[in-house]
């Protein structure tokens, strides 16, 4: 159904350009972050639910796919999202660089595993998007290659959907100043410097070629089955609630209902 | 480090007897329900703590393997025992009845892509130890098969352990009695119906043997390095407290601290 939210959805087959969003704005949410926060909670208990009987149900499979620049959020997003939510039902899978086993096959290859069964929520932290994403800024294979996997994307993911998987792709979307002072936090916080790694500075010198392979990534793969959502993420807090909306929303559309067991065993005695 | 609730663990290649053990005591805690329930949500917090370390550091691995009897308890300690944990960090892995492809490899082989990898902490639900339980009862491999299987198990985790995992096993030990009630609330109540299955009572009535192959198998593999814990199960409160206890007493033990990163990034500036 159309929410507010839905500003942020990427149209399919049009252009994008990201400039025109503003990281730091909140403009589908009236309260301040207190508010967001309280109605944040309020999602996510309904998101238990959902789960619940979701997993019970066993009949539909949800995918999160999460991507973003280096300090863009993830982590946090997953933690505030998924807090509470009974793990057995949620899978979360972590794409880093790909080893040379991983590389020997097919970019698919190394996340096909990792989508949801019946029942489950799959959460994946970077994803095959990697392969037109690093892959074309850094020049890890030629265009006519990362460019002809876009339609491998559409396609892989419209067999997911056709067998009953539920997409939804989000970037959480940050300025270049706010990444800036993330990483700064992760040098000078003894508690966040092992999150740094020497090599987000390096990366962070092609800000802007991330940027335009993002727009144009999304561009040609955001589609009705597996819509990108660009969601401002300057602000965690806002963040936090957009995702939890998006995320509620595209349950809320499934119409789950906990099965209602066999009817035939009602007065049964357990000896 | 020794603790009250030590009285659970199973002694090492002695006999044990699950009747010596009362399923509805409390005798490792001294308060009521309440003051159980929160002294949970304290572990819970510290939890949640010492797995965000233990992910930084990426040093450790945790293996809770969760066997019980049906109705047992296992999804419900897991909710309980995990709630607000990072799912980032934490996967579980439920083990049903076999397919007809797990069944064509070895016993292990079905189990062994879910052993935690570094900062990763995996909850079994159900695990190998179904093969010489199930597999024992009902028949299904021949004895001299399913016996053999006590020395691979002993000897697979150990290989774990000294690979760097840290393994805790828990028993959720039922009354016969609260099986029945609770098999016969999923009967009855329309939100637990989805849970039944017309198995269970076929199930129940190997009730005796069950107990005696998990005695026996417990017995035979509950060692230093993958201790098995037998839990009085039929108060969920005090389940849910002692297999919290037990689990923050293992990850205490492993020193876990935030990785300090490379001191030779103090005073850099990110432009």
């Amino acid at each position: 159904m159309a929410t507010k939210f839905d500003r942020y959805r990427v149209p399919p087959g049009k252009g994008l350009r990201l400039s025109d969003i503003a990281p730091d704005e909140t403009k589908a949410f009236d309260g301040d972050k207190d508010q967001a926060r309280a109605r944040t909670q309020t999602l996510n208990a309904r998101l238990e639910e959902l789960q619940e009987a979701l997993y019970a149900e066993g009949r539909h499979r949800v995918l999160v796919v999460l991507q973003a620049m280096d300090a863009g959020g993830k982590d946090g997003t997953i933690r505030s999202v998924f807090e509470g939510v009974n793990p057995q039902g949620v899978k979360v899978a972590c794409f880093k660089q790909p080893t040379r086993h991983e590389l020997a096959h097919d970019f698919l290859w190394r996340v096909h595993p990792h989508t949801p069964g019946a029942g489950e929520i799959a959460i994946w932290n970077r994803s095959h998007y990697e392969d037109v994403l690093v892959a074309r800024v850094r020049d890890l294979v030629p265009e006519t290659r990362w460019r002809r996997r876009y339609e491998h994307i559409v396609a892989f993911e419209k067999m997911l959907a056709d067998e009953g998987t539920t997409i939804r792709k989000v970037f959480l979307h940050i300025s270049k100043d706010e990444q800036r002072k993330r990483l700064q936090e992760r040098i000078d916080d003894p508690k966040k410097r092992w999150k740094w790694h020497p090599a987000d500075l390096d990366e962070r010198r092609w800000w802007d070629d991330y940027q335009r392979a993002y727009e144009e990534a999304m561009a040609a793969t955001s589609t009705e089955h597996a819509p990108w959502y660009v969601v401002p993420a300057d602000r965690n807090w806002y963040r936090d609630l957009v995702v939890s909306e998006l995320l509620l929303d595209a349950l809320e559309g499934l119409g789950i209902r906990l099965p209602e067991g066999d009817p035939g065993i009602a007065g049964l005695r357990v000896t």
